[in-house]
């Protein structure tokens, strides 16, 4: 069924359908009376509605179903990304979005071949934050990652909260053989929400550019107690490091 | 350092450089005597060759060191995917490869909106193992995947050997809640590492193109014993599945 997220919740039974949905729901979807979607508020509810009245300019709806259902991570992951060339940031988070991703922060890395300035970093934030919007949508979720942009890693640091858990992902470190830290990481994690049921736990983890963390940020990141994690033993492009971490987060956290 | 895959084994230790490596080490990146990039061949040792001569035409080098390092994943994986639109295919292969996957099959399934005849086929499937070529060369692998093309999942099943274990991503299983197919398989496969090393073990999943699969399909896939698993509450796209299930058996069995 297809998914709208709203500014909004929905409090009253019989409600006008908010502008932003009116019109891919009833100009695009075509939806008429009687066709059903589910609208996700910032309750993070799934409301399923069925189209009541169809006017040009405005419809209405009823909630017909409330559905319980949580399908977001048992832990809050930021993805802490050096910019990348291309379609890159696009990809993190459009596929980060789908899985599971609470946040997304972009920054100017010393290695990064593009740099954002003001300007362009508006933009960027504004269509990725509209992709992690459709993606979260496609992807059946009840919250729309953040999207924010930093001017340089120090920035990042002087605006974001440290977590319970930081990591970076490593390459030098990967091919030193280091294999346990996330591994170690995630059990722990495992264990806070066995016991902890209500605690939200929250973890940032950092990426470099394509060509990867300047010696500067290493020691940067390390004074600020994050830890070196491989990956695995094989090279993996800027875009992909992020979707294995996420991955490898919920077949540890949510299967099994 | 640059790693280039050859047909054949170098088994001398002064060569001339077989012509594929020649336009792209000597021509593109324009390595002079004395520089050094990795070989590897049909054997899976990685070689570092020193340039010892180069002409017009043709260039020497020598091996100046085998570096033993396994970066391949300790199962055999093989990704069977219903062919989705657009680039989804080649975003398989290349992500796919990265990860580490050992062979990848794409055939018409009865939902792929994009059907490919065989001339079709021929060109994809060459273009694709090039795609591979590259990813396992970036991904500092020793082995390229093998791409395949069967015209339908029935063909899949005539002309691929059964692995010792098959799973298959099914959206309908994942919102029944199945949630510890995938991680029991893995565990048996860390069980089954731990106690047999040198037993080569295989694992082929399938997955289906956009729209899912048809009833008969699943059928076709109970009926050759092929278990369904689910890959997370989320609902992930056709091109995102195998990447998930490829990070997560990595997780698995490489790290901690």
């Amino acid at each position: 069924m297809q998914r709208y997220f709203i500014q909004k919740n929905i409090t009253t039974t019989e409600f006008t359908l908010p502008p932003e949905i009116f019109h891919h729901a009833v100009n695009v979807m075509r939806n008429k009376v009687g066709a059903q979607f589910e609208i996700v508020g910032p309750d993070r509810l799934i409301k399923v509605i069925e189209v009541t009245s169809v006017q040009a300019e405005t419809a209405c709806g009823k909630i017909v179903n409330i559905v319980d259902v949580n399908p977001e991570l048992p832990v809050k992951v930021t993805i802490v990304c050096g910019i990348s060339k291309g379609d890159k940031t696009e990809k993190i988070v459009q596929k980060g979005t789908e899985l599971g991703a609470g946040e997304f922060i972009f920054y100017n890395s010393s290695r990064s071949v593009a740099q954002w300035n003001v300007k362009k970093a508006t933009k960027k934030v504004e269509r990725l934050q509209k992709i992690a919007q459709n993606a979260a949508e496609q992807a059946h979720r009840v919250q729309v990652p953040v999207v924010k942009f930093c001017s340089s890693l120090s920035e990042v640091f002087e605006n974001v909260q440290q977590s319970d858990y930081q990591l970076v992902a490593y390459e030098e470190s990967a091919k030193q053989g280091e294999a346990s830290q996330l591994s170690q990481v995630l059990s722990q994690i495992k264990e806070r929400l066995e016991k902890e049921s209500q605690r939200s736990i929250e973890l940032t983890a950092f990426f470099g550019p394509e060509g990867g963390f300047t010696e500067a940020e290493i020691q940067l990141m390390l004074e600020h107690q994050i830890k070196a994690c491989g990956l695995g033993p094989r090279i993996m492009r800027a875009e992909t490091a992020p979707l294995y971490l996420l991955a490898a987060l919920s077949f540890s956290l949510e299967l099994g």
